[in-house]
């Protein structure tokens, strides 16, 4: 199958001029669910299916679906679908979610123009809110297509200034009708930009994802006593930062022990810390630390949360402070389907492309996906792993080098 | 000397009603130079100065001070002066400042009472803005009055929100003639409370201050890499959390040796972090350090300073940040004058008030004023050595006896 690799380009690069900004090094843009920018992308994106002869339908939280019924297939058979997300964080690039999205499409119009013939129909999908960065915490669309959320729970989210998703959609004329619904998937499969330099260490253009990160976020208050720095003397403090950074360098040494013997995926990261009062002249009196624990195997994830309980136990003795520790999050590790797997491994191969396996460290809407249905994901290298950023880069080479493997595994999972 | 006790709390309790807060513990309150419950406790101070028969000059930078002439004295003599600050940080405490501005004039009604027969005037002063919460750092008003900083200079410092000092004193009413000038004074003693437990601990109620610390500010920024804290990997992070959290141990290791072999009443703090992006799965990129380093011995500041510039240099070595190191305030440790000291020893030992020599570890006006002539500071015992805080608290008791030994002193100060 032939991917048009200019025509894939002009798709993101139409994408990427909504929302854009103006970045000082790369190409950024601002596109959060239910604003104008995300209007111009969905209708952008609607108007390519049509064009492209897919039935555009989209349901009540947003999510749009195209779908290809080719002269081959049984049109009750259920659907291999495609695709990923359109918004983006504030100041994103422009390839996370778009490169999904719009590879989908380009390897429907690829199998079309190639005559492969497959069995069953096809859906290229952009999920609302992905990133989470308006209404929910993320992966918002996805939640309401696998029944994690009902859609009457997803139109009551509100953004900050209390406008509720229900009323965003429909200003922007996307509030549609009933629930994309998952299940209903035969397959399903995703590309999107990778967001380490595993592919780029390894040469390599295209991942073939094994699992994705276990996801646990954890927060520690530990409590000392705000005093005056000058007026009190070394030995009569209960200095809540000294005793703050101990767990962080606890948490960042479990981690590099794990990761050293029992899971090289694992990783632990302290990645805020709130201090009170926060003035350089007052001891600091209380700390609150945001910590990020991820890795594929669930027993290495409960040996660094272990890790870091017993981190602030010792320093409840040893410093005599007080702390809490709650885990207001938690996400399994998703392993990706044998099927998709092999159906993507084997597209590469036909097509003479060299494939990675590797885990995912970062959650995607297949996460959900994969509850409900065969799920896989592609990830396409990623100049310096950098992502989030508009210095974000793919090369057009890659995405079209991706969405051939892309296009070879759809066709090989709808039975061509 | 008589010191009345009741008419010292009702003076100090009167004052404590301008700008009261509802605190949950305790008494507070918050008077900021130049607004309406700084305006009411200045007038009231200014009306006490005149029910005692004091002169009562205010100064351009709205510094008040009232001048006994007693008969026995010689008019045209150095005049000895007490005295301290009425304003307050943001719900602060109701002793801080105003009992050593009461204390100064129930000292002069105390010697007037007892027909003490001082050569030298004695005058009662209250200096403008020594928290700096509103227009400067602090000690605004000594700043003034030793020269260090013009009348000019001052009344163009401007708050947050630009409005001017010599317009806030002005709209208040205490934008004054002329400059009060402390070097025109003989000497120079203040009592303020303790903001640190050794009276407590020692069970005395009196302190006189030997020397007050030196302080010096460093701020200390590391910057390591953001990045993904799931998708990168823990061998290929530049954490710059972790690296403050090593300088910031690495700090307080200094402190704890330096106390415990150079110089015991050395401190070393780091009161703030600022980590950014600070999101708990962000790899932390960039954090900011403000450091707090004081001690009466300056060789002990000096090495403390240089072991804070060694972890740094450590850190760039085996973790591979950039540091960057400033000191943006440098105060030099201020000894205390020997006549002072000694005039209030003996006022201790005539009223037979146990009195402890100690080390100031606190900023107070003070030190402006020991620039220009014989200066000395004592303290009163304050519960729990707590400070800037409704939970502040010295007993009437303690309060009376502090001011029987800053009575006594200036009695002997003015040579009675």
């Amino acid at each position: 199958m032939n991917v048009d690799r200019e025509r894939l380009r002009r798709d993101i690069e139409r994408t990427a001029a909504f929302g854009d900004i103006d970045a000082e090094e790369g190409r950024g843009r601002t596109v959060l669910a239910g604003t104008e920018p995300n209007r111009e992308a969905r209708e952008n994106f609607a108007d390519r299916l049509d064009d492209a002869g897919l039935d555009v339908r989209v349901d009540a939280v947003g999510n749009i679906a195209g779908r290809w019924v080719p002269e081959s297939a049984d049109p009750s058979a259920a659907p291999v679908a495609a695709g990923s997300h359109l918004d983006s964080v504030p100041e994103g690039g422009i390839f996370d979610g778009p490169l999904g999205v719009y590879a989908a499409l380009e390897a429907v119009r690829a199998m079309r123009e190639a005559s492969v013939e497959p069995e069953r129909p096809v859906e290229v999908v952009s999920f609302t809110e992905e990133e989470g960065q308006r209404f929910a915490s993320g992966l918002l669309g996805s939640s309401v297509a696998v029944g994690e959320r009902s859609v009457e729970e997803a139109l009551a989210l509100e953004d900050d200034d209390g406008t509720a998703l229900e009323t965003a959609l429909a200003d922007i004329g996307f509030r549609g009708e009933g629930r994309l619904d998952a299940s209903e998937w035969d397959s399903w499969l995703e590309l999107h930009v990778e967001q380490s330099e595993r592919l780029t260490d390894a040469g390599v253009s295209v991942g073939v994802v094994t699992a994705i990160t276990g996801i646990t976020h954890c927060e520690a208050i530990l409590r000392g006593e705000a005093n005056h720095a000058g007026a009190t003397p070394m030995g009569d403090r209960t200095d809540a930062l000294a005793a703050a950074s101990e767990f962080v360098l606890d948490v960042e040494r479990a981690a590099n022990e794990v990761a050293a013997t029992d899971s090289e995926t694992a990783v632990g990261t302290v990645g805020s810390l709130d201090v009170r009062p926060n003035a350089t002249n007052v001891v600091p009196g209380e700390v609150k630390a945001g910590v990020d624990i991820r890795d594929v195997d669930r027993g290495a994830m409960r040996e660094l949360v272990a890790r870091a309980r017993r981190s602030l136990a010792r320093l409840e003795r040893e410093r005599g402070v007080e702390t809490e520790f709650r885990r207001p999050f938690d996400l399994e590790p998703t392993p990706m389907s044998d099927r998709v797997r092999g159906a993507a491994r084997d597209a590469g191969a036909a097509a003479g492309i060299e494939t990675l396996e590797m885990h995912s460290g970062a959650a995607h809407d297949t996460m959900h996906v994969a509850d409900v249905t065969d799920a896989g994901l592609l990830f396409a290298l990623s100049k310096d792993g950098i992502s989030h950023n508009p210095k974000e880069w793919t090369d057009w080479k890659d995405c079209a080098t991706a969405t051939r493997v892309l296009a070879g595994a759809l066709a090989n999972l709808a039975g061509a």
